[in-house]
């Protein structure tokens, strides 16, 4: 059995359990969450979030790409969410590696360097400035004025604003 | 008070409630789940995710785009993860406008029309097929033989496998 098989009975569970109602599609709570993919961090779990309340987008890293800047662009223009919450953590993968190392190493493998940035980077608070900075200079995300950074303490689980 | 603000005071109790000791940076799972940014689709419920167990990868549709092809090359090639998990639902955003639509009123009210295509889809089906094929089509993610996509129908809280 798969992982993906044992996951799926959980899903069954959930359904069986599943009392939600009619949810609207806008998020209640008007806000969309960027955070890292890693597995040790959980948005809803962290920020208290349930089903209905939130916008959630994540990558490796955290970080503002052309398409997270394409969803936000979607969550505040269609679907109404004025805040971004930002969200990088301690101990990240994304601090263990050089893009140049990274594509150099496909390349290796695969013949082909990728054609995209890894997007690693060596300081957290520094990414988080990145990260509002990329938001705030891009003019399709209407509602820049409530953009807030934060780093996940992976051990502690505490989490820590990054001042602009 | 802000949203943000809120969220925060609920982070300050998850934080004292922490206590998931010293978790590895590798998914325990081996897997990755890739699902769209929507409020209603809460992938720790469904899926009973535990902090630690999965990459969470997160936008506007669950679609593939080059962040996700490069956050799935980054869990596979650097965290090894080998199984991945699309899910797309009903009632998503992405049912209710056109990429020629979207980017022209972003044009009108901005001025400049966006470098990106939307990624709007009207079937869900074929979109979640769509995804995997993108995957599959990726000479840099190198685990492509456990990509299995989904319909989470946001009313039963039922997972519905789209099947080849």
């Amino acid at each position: 059995m798969s992982v993906t098989d044992e996951l799926l009975a959980n899903a069954e569970r959930y359904a069986a359990e599943h009392d939600k109602g009619d949810l609207p599609l806008p998020p209640a709570k008007g806000v969309a969450v960027l955070a890292c993919m890693d597995a040790r961090l959980n948005p809803y779990g962290l920020l208290g979030l349930s089903e209905g309340d939130a916008h959630v987008i994540r990558n490796a890293g955290g970080v503002v790409t052309a398409d997270e800047r394409r969803s936000l662009a979607i969550s505040q223009r269609l679907l109404g969410t004025t805040e971004i919450i930002l969200i990088h953590h301690t101990d990240c993968g994304m601090l263990t590696f050089t893009d140049d190392g990274f594509r150099q190493q496909i390349q290796e493998e695969t013949g082909v360097k990728p054609d995209w940035a890894a997007e690693a980077f060596d300081d957290l608070d520094t990414d988080v400035r990145q990260s509002i900075a990329r938001i705030k200079a891009d003019r399709f995300i209407p509602h820049t004025d409530q953009v807030r950074g934060f780093v996940y303490d992976v051990k502690t689980g505490r989490l820590r604003e990054v001042l602009p």
